[in-house]
């Protein structure tokens, strides 16, 4: 039996390790050196530009958030009456700890979002200054500066979950303590809740900058990219970072967050069930419930030495890629390790000597997923591969075959990802299974699927840390270009960028990956609920589809992932028409010559105006896809409690919620894995023309003058099809698949 | 209590009667006057490539067809043992029924096929012609010849059902007469394994040949639309009648027949449960078995009647699509009252008075399900309303914008369809449900969705008449064009056309709707079965979504869809670059000024090269998607079968095909929404700025010469994009959700 003061002692003190660590990481990372003015003066434009929205963001997410935690506390305390069977004596205390924790996890993706961005806006002009004297000196701040928002993400999830946890075993009434997580739920929901607005106006921003940028400087005034004439550049480098830095440090807090409760829901389950069988674990059933804190608390340690050992050689010839890999597998084997030395710590059990290391190999799978995960995006988007390359092909004969074989990839591409998951599920649960013996009725196979989530998430703050390096090198990239550095600069700056690309697409295979083997740990959890909060314990609650109820439950969840999408596509079409009108605008005065715009010398293009506009238009229309993933499920689930719940069938409702649920989670999984394939497919099928294939960019007409390559120009329609499909679409996916998960766990008691 | 005699010959008498009425009306079209030599070369071109394809696909088809037939007599006579719970005494015997439904339906699915093209390439001239002199003429020898192909192929699958009803009835050794259902189950899968292949063949064909024509004649050579030069444009012609007629006569005999048998399977099992309560229906158990068929039969007759009412005024000034509208309204009445009165004979019981008019209800039900559809595909694919308007606006801003707002309506338009959907399968459902007295135990609610899904198909005759309707006007418009009569005549093919249009997208919608309402019926019917052959019967068998393996399944059926929709719009891409190869060749030693070619007054282009390469290229694409759809669930069960199947979970993997089937199914059926309904909002958009929209097709430059419209140019880019969406793809998706069902009905034993 190992006490629980040790336990949460130890996960509350790693929490607070990392927290330090990401507070001397930045403070090293903010010593360094700004660079010159002109890098300052633009590095501060985007710091500028990027606070300002964060900052409405955040207010507008604020009221939002305060509406929803009144009507759950209304909900539960209210409108539900109290059942025998609830973890907590009233309904005012029940309803008073699941707002608490709502509140608790919606600040705390805020702020996790924020110091993302925080860091990431203060480490680009750094970047780039440090990229004059040395690669290695510039990968180091550009992934350290990273490594501040993964370790602080992942920490501060971790602490939130324990301290809230220490905080309710304190001082609520609960008796059973294997119900505390219940208490706790809102702290995933608020998470997510925060996340999935603040992934939303974040992709819709940067994307609608981007493609409004481009398509008015690009093909109406003919200037090139990331040009300082252009009005709308320093929005699209202020998207980079409130999208990609603060929507992915929300997104990855509430994965982490949600998904710990989750096992933790089911750990304790578990526990119960083998100490009532006999087989009891000798960590006690406090010991199995904090395995998922304490495995994650382990990982922090291996990602941070990992995160350190990252370097580059002396004579910097090796590809950046090289180092961050060497760091992220050092990372890999610590965590392995220290994951084989927490299950022998806390799953052991005297009657069941098998258990530990079919738990440990359970972990194995989710670490050898993440993995697999990785190599798959890498085949669907690097143009070595037959996917890119027959998009390339596909453009000779114009934009519509570069989109149809687009779309042919993208579709294609959920196959190998689909066949991965299945394994790794039906791995982790035949080997959770078979942990006990058989004759003891114990069915751990469910807790094998929680423990294999725990090992994909074991690097989550290395990763996090890879993904954040993204755009603090792009930004680096743009700062160098427009103050003007001399070329050769600029051919260091883009060799991070590239890094910083294939980063960026990778960790959205990682996101995607653990979504799936996370979905059905917290599906579970939600059973778990619904079957404690009806009094059910024991008893068995399919989700079956084979009754009409529950199959329209599914056709919604799936329709959902539709509407959702078509949304959030719309509302960058729509922002991105607004910053065309602006730039146009801007440009209406200025002197043409056949009919191209003749820049004057002082022209000098309004940046804020540009920048405030998508703040706006961006803020706007965040808030109906918004909405549809929040009130959609509760709307169904409430409806259907009116509707169809009867005396004899008092779980419909909760059933058809479970299978909107679940098929929503496959419909979200595929949809995304579609626009983040396609997406990066069709942009680097048009970075491999650029650097040559089919004739490059420019060709030379008969009569010697250089004529733009058809080929290149469809290869840019595709490109900017793909650019809301995996920064705005798919990231928002991700959150929405968990927003499903935390939103039905919170909501259940309400739909029966 | 009705005789079996006397239904049995009213279904076979009234199909009869309307194969009968399929062969005056073809009589009537063939002695029309098939127009001037120039009209008749161009069809004859037309209907010797059309013949020729469909000869050389039929030979591949049946080749498959009767490998799957040998390897499901050697699974059902061979491999599987006899259970005590087979509807016949041996296994042998079991294998002979099925394989023999299988046979026939196969056989029937392909005439049905040939018949339509048959008659369609033998209508086009006469319509062209007849346009000549009346629009009212052309209007009804297109109606008339389509609705040869109506009235045979509903007639046919009637006769099939019923024939093979009687044939087990009178020479098989089995004994519970509610059992013969499951003999015939063969039939439903032949017919859909035909239809498949039909439909994918037809459909790569008819766009391969539509987007090679497009890109190599417009775009390269300059010349515009159906011009003789394009040595493509008899494959583009013939690409109409073998993917429109050939292939939907293929899918909606298949639909027809499955849903019959998927209906008797649900009859009989309620009849014997309301005779076990004590509630029996007057007719007996073959009276509620033979409903569905004697609708369909009723509802034969109520479509002859309105496609020989449907006419023009004296004057010709209504729009054709008022009088098809009439004539169809007309059908649907009758078609009620037939309805109306069937229920009452057929379907009341003495101890539940209220029972026939509860099932009326849901007749009642699926008609109006099928109208709304009809009015949500005009919302999303007609230039009246939103959708297309944002598509042709988002035009002005270029290809990527155009592709992104399309993509965008075509993910939205899921949503009111899934909410029509759910309402009319949980109104059906609960009608059925209440048409007993809740205190005697009998569930008629999926009962209830069948005659839903009977009401909507009532009508089906008349609505394969308006959709064979399409290429025939769409070829007759070709003809008109190509032998160069005067615009005035154009104008008037030209309205036929336009009307074409529509209903072939209607019928779409009507097609995916069917498919949904249809969908859930033949679920139960292969619950039913499962249970039957395990058993089980009475008992309950739930897909639980919860169970790790049965989640597997149903995540494996979402991604089958994706990946088969890959490979059919690869197919395409692949098969017009085929095409584009051979035109260009032919242009080779054309003579060029200006990079444009001249072409000489002798120039005599090979229209046989390009319909030879197109008909290989797509019989060659086929067969990958076609084998995935048919092998994939197949691979799923016995691969399930063999590591799952225990003791104490015999019914594991027919769980987890069951939802594979039903997940498959609900992805199926929004991807099939996307890709119709976006493909055709992308179409309109096209032709809404044809008709003088942000400036047509052409703008007057500042020096007053004339220049392309880029607005247009970029909605051309999304037509061609949605042609393999909405022509190849869609429409294949539609068969592939009942081969799903029919496959894992007629599979589902060796799975046990």
């Amino acid at each position: 039996m190992t006490g629980y003061a040790t336990l949460i002692g130890i996960v509350i003190g790693v929490s607070l390790l990392g927290l330090a660590v990401a507070a001397l990481l930045a403070m090293w990372v903010l010593r360094k050196d700004r660079g010159s003015e002109a890098m300052q003066k633009i590095s501060n434009a985007i710091r500028q530009g990027a606070e300002a929205f964060l900052r409405r963001q955040n207010r507008t997410i604020a009221v939002l958030a305060v509406v929803v935690a009144g009507l759950i506390f209304l909900g539960y305390g209210v409108l539900r009456n109290h059942r025998d069977f609830d973890p907590v004596g009233s309904s005012l205390e029940l309803a008073m700890w699941i707002t608490i924790s709502f509140v608790f996890g919606a600040a705390c993706s805020m702020f996790a979002g924020y110091v993302g961005m925080w860091i990431s806006i203060r480490s680009n002009a750094r970047t780039a200054h440090a990229a004059l004297s040395s690669i290695n000196k510039a990968l180091r701040i550009a992934l350290r500066g990273g490594a501040v928002s993964g370790l602080l993400v992942v920490a501060m999830s971790l602490l939130g979950v324990a301290g809230l946890y220490a905080l309710v075993n304190a001082f609520s009434s609960v008796e059973v303590v294997g119900k505390i997580p219940m208490l706790i739920v809102g702290y995933g929901f608020g998470a997510s809740f925060v996340a999935l607005f603040a992934q939303l106006g974040g992709g819709i921003y940067t994307k609608a900058a981007d493609v409004g940028a481009d398509l008015v400087g690009k093909v109406e005034a003919g200037i090139p990219e990331d040009d300082p004439r252009n009005p709308a550049v320093i929005a699209d480098l202020v998207g980079d970072n409130v999208g990609d830095c603060a929507g992915r440090g929300a997104d990855l807090f509430e994965s982490t967050a949600a998904e710990n409760i989750g096992a933790m829901i089911l750990g304790a389950s578990l526990a119960m069930a083998a100490d009532k069988a006999g087989l009891g674990f000798s960590a006690g059933i406090v010991g199995v419930m904090m395995f998922p804190l304490i495995a994650r608390a382990f990982g922090i340690v291996a990602s941070i030495v990992g995160i350190l050992y990252v370097h580059m050689d002396k004579e910097e010839k090796i590809d950046p890629m090289t180092a961050l890999n060497r760091g992220y597998y050092v990372a890999v084997v610590l965590a392995l390790a220290a994951f084989g030395g927490a299950t022998y710590w806390l799953l052991s059990s005297d009657e069941a000597p098998d258990a530990w290391w079919h738990f440990f190999l359970c972990g194995i799978i989710g670490v050898a997923t993440s993995v697999a995960f990785v190599y798959i995006t890498q085949y669907y988007t690097e143009h070595k591969y037959r996917p890119v390359k027959s998009i390339a092909e596909a453009s000779q004969t114009g934009p519509a075959t570069n989109i149809i074989s687009g779309i042919s990839v993208g579709l294609e591409c959920v196959a190998i990802p689909v066949v991965v998951m299945s394994g790794a599920l039906l791995g982790s649960y035949f080997l959770g299974k078979a942990a006990f013996p058989a004759a003891a009725g114990v069915n751990a196979g469910l807790f094998g699927t929680a423990v294999a989530t725990m090992g994909m998430l074991a690097t989550a703050a290395f990763i996090l840390a890879m993904d954040t390096f993204g755009p603090i090198t792009d930004n680096a990239g743009g700062i160098v270009e427009m103050s003007q550095q001399p070329e050769e600069i600029r051919r260091k700056t883009d060799r991070l960028d590239a890094v910083g690309n294939t980063t960026k697409a990778l960790t959205k295979g990682y996101a995607i990956g653990s979504a799936a083997l996370a979905a059905f740990l917290l599906f579970q959890a939600y059973m778990e609920e619904v079957l404690n909060y009806s009094g059910g314990e024991g008893t068995i609650f399919p989700v079956d589809l084979a009754k009409p109820v529950v199959f329209v439950g599914a056709l919604v969840g799936a329709a959902l992932v539709f509407l959702f999408s078509s949304w959030a596509i719309r509302a960058v079409g729509r922002a991105a028409q607004a910053i065309i009108a602006e730039v146009r605008r801007q440009y209406a005065h200025l002197p043409r010559q056949n009919e191209m715009i003749v820049f004057p010398d002082d022209f000098e293009p309004e940046y804020g105006a540009c920048v405030d506009i998508v703040t706006k238009s961006a803020l706007r229309r965040m808030v109906a896809p918004g909405l549809l993933a929040v009130l959609g499920p509760i709307g169904l689930g409430l409806l259907f409690k009116w509707l169809f719940v009867t005396d004899t069938d008092p779980l419909i409702s909760a059933e058809a919620v479970a299978a909107m649920l679940m098929v929503g989670t496959i419909g979200g999984i595929l949809v995304a894995l579609f626009f983040n394939n396609g997406g990066g497919a069709w942009d680097n099928a048009k970075k491999y023309i650029e650097a040559g294939a089919f004739g490059g960019k420019y060709l030379t007409a008969a009569d010697g003058s250089t004529i733009k390559n058809p080929t290149h120009s469809a290869a840019v329609v595709g490109d900017t099809v793909g650019d809301p499909f995996k920064d705005t679409a798919g990231p928002s996916l991700h959150v929405l698949i968990k927003l499903l998960s935390t939103i039905t766990l919170v909501m259940a008691p309400l739909f029966l």
